[in-house]
């Protein structure tokens, strides 16, 4: 027998197991904490793996986060040779688009300045930049930056992209490492941080990269919370430099209710919600990969555990 | 000598004045109230046509609206034979795009929702509807609607449009005439008013219109404030049959200081801001309709005074 095991939301597991029964009928589908005989798991979904995965599952062989990101995992944790893939579904995809062209949109046109003004009952009408004039950049170009950036190409923004490695995208001045990332804050008005979190992007958000943005910029955080140093988004919106922020993630989640996000008038907070894997295309993708797996075939979505996602 | 005359918003005034100055120097340019000589102004371009037109400009050509409607006109009033042209140009119809996206996002995507969580310090996820499952609905199908339907497409959303006389829209179920509005409204999760503000369409927003929308649909309004019945939007909300609403126009503008939108939960206000006549693109649409009336051309935008847009 191979089973497959999911250990995260309920709901959604239950329509995980409602869709598999149609997809893979011949595929027993167990919901933790039944896992049926544990020598039968060979794949497991999880947003956080059970501990001591290598003796309680030995004959595991996939390990997908039901995320688009694997930073929640211990991956010094996990057996070495375990393939460990993030979903990186249509589904995430679309939900961030969703997300990132809403945020960069409220900052383009002033939508917390509005909120603010709503309180006040204060009618003053703003001048309306034109998007060919306002530059939009995306730190973070793979699968969602990507496709976040070609959505926002529609609308005329000049666009820059910035990642680890070497990427083009058409429409896209694209620069890499840390050598070019200076040139591309320089001429962001509002950035997007769509960044996996690793050792090398952990704080990446702090005092000093704000102060390569124009003066005015504004903020989409909507990678993970430990990639922003709350402090320094606190201070240069107060100072001015920055002019407000859409802050997805936080650190830690939920936030601390006296937390000064909730309150502060040019921060526009969501609770970790700019996308969510949707079971019917995670599922899709969750069989699509099992049959290239057992056709020998590349997976989708594989994680490089040296480089961290 | 043939002279411009402009009478609207003082600085995007000088904006025209240098403009003109580089685009067609040749031509006069006053801005209001100095006219120059009253007998020289062949074009007028006006929020609000000065009284007695017809006697003070006896040569005028072509009065230009400076935005996109010209509800605020009172024809009856101009002489009879006189062209008035609406400036959908391209800014215009940009920044709409730009506002009804970011609109539909947000009562797509809960950010009402989580406007209120914020004040509220409650950090609470909802499950993302894919677009695939939300239907959008736009009313009105002239150049700024079928610009934002257009957009739209993009996000998956399954999409219809209204409008009084037929129309086809690549994507887009279309309706057309009384007959068929209220199937279009019984298909609609998130309704966008997009309509000129006509005889027919004064009042169109109304608790008899709400009522045939789904339990649970929201309003994006950027057509006229006239349009919306205030009261039955609020009634709406607070029973609980429409969920939240985008509101840029109201009636009057502005929105008394004791007006309950102000600071109504499921409203989102903003000051008639949804687009703005931009000068750039406005005076070249100007002064091709110039070129186009000198040459004999029929001009773009020309009013249909008997339907009154």
């Amino acid at each position: 027998m191979m089973a497959f095991l999911y250990k995260a939301d309920a709901v959604r597991g239950a329509e995980w197991a409602r869709l598999f029964a149609v997809k893979a009928p011949d595929m027993p589908f167990h919901i933790w904490p039944d896992t049926g005989d544990a020598e039968d798991v060979r794949y497991l979904a999880a947003w956080l793996p059970p501990a001591d995965i290598e003796n309680r599952f030995p004959r595991l062989e996939i390990l997908f986060s039901t995320g688009a990101g694997i930073d929640q995992f211990d991956l010094a944790a996990l057996p070495p040779g375990l393939p460990v893939v993030r979903l990186a579904e249509p589904g995430v995809v679309a939900g961030m688009v969703e997300y990132a062209t809403m945020a960069v949109l409220a900052l383009h046109r002033d939508l917390p300045v509005y909120i603010r003004q709503q309180r006040e009952a204060r009618w003053a009408a703003h001048r309306v930049i034109p998007a060919t004039q306002r530059r939009v950049g995306v730190l973070g170009l793979g699968v969602l930056g990507r496709a976040v950036l070609e959505r926002l190409r529609a609308f005329g923004f000049p666009l820059a992209g910035w990642s680890r490695t070497r990427h083009e995208v058409d429409g896209v001045t694209c620069y890499a490492g840390d050598d070019e990332l200076p040139a591309m804050l320089a001429r962001t008005e509002i950035l997007v941080c769509l960044l996996p979190l690793t050792a090398q992007t952990r704080g990446i958000l702090d005092a000093a990269l704000f102060r390569q943005l124009p003066r005015g910029a504004s903020l989409v955080h909507a990678g993970r919370g430990a990639q922003l140093d709350h402090q320094a988004l606190l201070d240069a919106l107060d100072e001015g430099w920055l002019s407000g922020a859409v802050i997805d993630v936080t650190d830690p989640e939920p936030l601390p209710g006296n937390h000064p996000y909730w309150t502060h008038p040019k921060i526009l907070l969501t609770p970790h919600v700019a996308s969510m894997t949707q079971p019917e295309t995670a599922v899709e993708q969750v069989l699509d990969n099992i049959r290239r797996h057992q056709a020998g075939l590349p997976l989708v979505g594989l994680v490089d555990r040296s480089r961290g996602y």
